[in-house]
């Protein structure tokens, strides 16, 4: 991809039923991972977001968890509603999504 | 991990043999994403580094590929043996390796 204004990291982290500190994958990320890409695609978005799935970024408990660089802001608990959100009000409107900022003690 | 100062990614995507785009796996990310691992934990520099691998981030034909944040910096190519020259010079010292950024027609 071209270097872009901003770029998404989406946790896509699994680990075995069970685990105690669940995953990205167990909370849903999928559904987060897969409306990025359609949005990013259906609105043609290309040049201005990458969007990337990553390994485990740490606050599992707070899955799926989104990143987003150069400001280096994660969210948390991110639904396949809240893409819409990030993307028109941050990415491309520059402010970020405060109600979904993950709390300073895991980021 | 806490916020980190500079947060590095490790491509770490892989593909089937033969596959004409190859891989970061297959020109040897692993063991860039290992010594990353290993210098950090040694230096016990977890708070000033971050490090997660990642699927594909484009320029596979430059591969292993390492992107650092919040700079947005590409490196290609990158070696087990330039792991040291990134964390001294970049991550710790502020200033980029040039002569391991990736070209401005990848990233």
């Amino acid at each position: 991809m071209p270097r872009p204004d901003k770029h998404v990291f989406v946790c896509t982290q699994a680990r075995p039923q069970g685990h105690p500190r669940g995953s990205c994958t167990a909370s849903g990320c999928a559904d987060v991972m897969n409306e990025f890409m359609n949005q990013i695609q259906a609105r043609n978005l290309f040049e201005k977001i990458g969007l990337t799935n990553t390994g485990c970024m740490g606050p599992c408990m707070l899955g799926p968890s989104v990143l987003v660089y150069p400001e280096g802001i994660m969210y948390g608990k991110v639904t396949k509603a809240d893409v819409t959100t990030i993307i028109d009000q941050h990415l491309l409107g520059g402010t970020p999504v405060e109600s979904l900022i993950a709390p300073a003690e895991v980021w």
